[in-house]
């Protein structure tokens, strides 16, 4: 990140440097930077994004649709043959696909070619904002789409990955929010006060799999030291808090038999804004909880 | 069940029609009912159970510890091989314990071998009163116990058994309770109302395995037509419900998109009191929900 | 109660007889009655108080005024000189309307003067469905109606009147729903059962006063023996209930100091459906309690 | 405050300018900073007050008693002649002491005496962490101490007193806490976000008054701007706040008759730590709230 670009230094630049600056921003379109060069200066990051957009936007059907098709197969044989833009590869990593299953990946492509079929191009997502189980969703709701409503879609989501390669490439003012946040914090209602030392696992649940995403310990304040997701956007998709309650309440000796009532709580919640803030609280007795979206 | 005896009758039997009626609560023990005999009449059934029992407790160790004997190893091979009196045969069925594995059903015969060596006597355990994840932890707790607090233990456990029996086949004023009930109810907070027509699933879970019990509907005023688990006891062990609220809001028209917060609750819970009421309601709205044991 | 009349002897009177039955009923108006003899026999006792009702809602615009017209001023000069119908004077009782302060007193003489001169007709409104407070506001709103709609609502209120007294005068099958049920129930989630022996006292919060109706002591499964208010319609207006837990968890030997975080919870709502069930429950620990309505 | 003294500054005076800076701080006893000159340099403001502390504790019992006699008796004549130290009359006036009414003055009077008959020097205690009610319920109470538990009791409240006049007067490291913090925070769970535009009154709530202490509107985070209560210890007492949620939830076009099942939700809580955090946030739909200490 230390080398990221000022807005100011871009601002100042000439054209040549400026699209060679952005090179890369939207995939095979150089032509994108060279339209937004004429607006400078630019006042805020977001304005340059903006711009950009306008760039694209203001195109006639037909080139908006042969840049969309510029855009790889979403896990298709160009994933795998690395035929992909760099940048195109690794957002596309977080995400498994490539890692799918010979049946997972036989669903991608049989989605993938009924999409182009329809539409006569490829299915575009921001992978960085979805889970796995959220794109497949994604891809069977946008094939029922008409061309246009279709072609808006693709667009927004050129958007969603253009503003996160913009904000990785580029610092300054009023840069876009393109970061989303997960928090906890276990309150204990039998002492009343936060409840410290409690573990807490986060798993991404997809159809087919369960991943552990990360495993924390609350601090004094009954917070984990940090976010259990922050930095990047949150994926829209399914996911699950284990909180290890059973264990906190038998290590404060609140006496408990074999087999309490309450031992490890599951909390299972759907993410859909990946710029949101999602604070999940757990408020707990040895026989009572409560779950709520919080802030 | 409409062939149970009355008590009464039993009062007014003689000696060898008693002896006859009462054949085979005890494992082959008919010294039981001919001691208990003796102190007829019972005013209540749980007289006659606690007559019988003093009839066992007032035996000298060595003849207790021989009378546990007669019972048929849990899970070992005279369960493979038909030996045990009918009675045990149906009780150990609802465990699952013919359907264990090779490796599960090893570790039963290395616990039986243990225990045997230990204590001279096989491990006694009321299984209708046991999930199978229950008697594992309960068979290698009691591994460590001394002599005497295992024959005890062995001996309420006997005493389970025989409660269970007897109210079987007699019945009368003062029948000891020996079942147990779950139940449920849902509350939308959203509407201030009962939630009608949400779907309930209770699951068994254990170490290894996971299985449906009961699959429900809420009626008009948020609850199941009928308890979720009754009329028998509660089975010792860890459950799950997943209520599918998601499906619910969704049919009210709350608005929600395609990837709600809240879709499917679980609610994970020991019962440890097999003649307990466990009353988990679910207080919910699309952003919230609480849990507790009610009554 | 024991005096009611069967629909059933109603069914097979003759004109005079079923006139004189339900002499009173409706206000100076035994032409509803005549009128309603034709429809006999009736099914239900619901049905019979829609056929009365049905006589009133046929009549011209102009006579239905008469009719509104022979109501009493409510809480006016009639009601202190004692020339109202017996049972409306019962019915106001109820709402301390005899108890007016000079103030109050004047404040409905004005609302009464207000209303006769905008609509000709006194104000009617079922007293039994109504704490004082809420009389005032359906006064203060509905002298904002038009004529058409204000008549509309005196009708519907003579129909909740003379539901009423039909009810108290007439037994038989389809009974109408009269009355209306608040109960509680207080768990404790400290212990993960019912909290017996709390004491809760419920109170009718008015703008100017306020009035225990009714201290009870929860029992062993966390109720009061009995509902807080029943077998009457539940007045329209605002309530609080008392739970004194502080006291409770004292008794139960939960160290507590001089100055507990939770002693006495006053929880406040509002009635608006006298014939609807309120259930309010109190789920509490020393640190924390919800609320909500229950079913 | 800008013009405290520096703990520095005070570790190089010399030992006039020493007790002149600290002049007052104990009633009446200018040896106490005499004695505590001599342990300097103090590395904390905390070790000096407990130097000047260890100076009076380490007094023979006489002597202590003598010093704690020179505190002025509370409510009593002194408080209305103007005989008391100056810091002594500014701390009691938050009290509200001077405007008790003639019972309470007679009250206050009665214990004044019975205290000093038993006791033989006056009543203290550090009127800045106590409501009015909480000096009265401490009085009663300590009244029934033997005189050793009751001299320790004096000496342990002059320890807040002083502490607390030592950081009006000196910076430095280490200053001890002496402030606690009452906060809230409304979630609504109807929407699955803060609420925003509350309004919240805090309360203090006495045995025969009631007093607000203020009213704040949440922010787009669903809390007040400041805390209710910061910057001084809290007042040891009980405590009402009020939320107007039925505004609030009007105000969001959530559709609501005229008698809300909730509309101003109070919550009484009681304060025991005037060094504590309490964080009293509710989380409400129209039809349920939850309360709990957070933190």
């Amino acid at each position: 990140m230390s080398q990221r670009l000022s807005l100011d230094r871009l601002n100042k630049s000439d054209k040549a440097e400026f699209v060679r600056a952005l090179d890369g921003l939207f995939e095979a379109a150089p032509w994108v930077a060279e339209k937004a060069f004429a607006s400078r200066p630019f006042a805020t990051v977001a304005a340059l994004h903006d711009a950009m957009m306008a760039a694209v936007v203001s195109r006639p059907r037909q080139e908006q649709i042969a840049f969309v098709s510029c855009h790889p197969d979403l896990a298709g044989k160009a994933a795998r043959a690395g035929a992909m833009a760099p940048a195109s590869v690794a957002e596309q990593a977080g995400l498994g696909l490539d890692q799918l299953s010979d049946d997972e990946f036989r669903r991608f492509e049989k989605l993938n070619a009924d999409y182009r079929q329809k539409f006569g191009f490829p299915f575009v997502i921001c992978v960085r904002r979805q889970t796995r189980d959220a794109v497949l969703d994604a891809f069977e709701r946008r094939l029922g789409n008409g061309i246009d409503a279709e072609l808006a879609a693709a667009l927004e989501e050129i958007g969603h990955i253009t503003r996160l390669r913009l904000v990785d490439r580029v610092e300054g003012p009023g840069t876009p929010v393109v970061t989303g946040r997960l928090s906890t914090h276990v309150l204990d209602t039998y002492h009343g006060r936060p409840a410290a030392g409690v573990t807490v696992e986060l798993f991404e649940v997809g159809q087919s799999a369960r991943a552990l995403l990360t495993r924390v310990t609350t601090n004094r304040d009954g917070r984990p030291d940090r976010a259990l997701m922050a930095d990047s956007p949150l994926r829209i998709g399914s996911y699950e808090l284990l909180f290890h309650v059973g264990d906190y309440f038998r290590s404060c000796g609140v006496a408990r038999d074999a087999r309490p009532f309450l031992d490890v709580v599951p909390v299972r919640f759907g993410i859909a804004e990946p710029e949101g803030h999602y604070h999940v609280p757990l408020v707990a007795t040895p026989w009572s909880y409560s779950v709520y979206r919080g802030s």
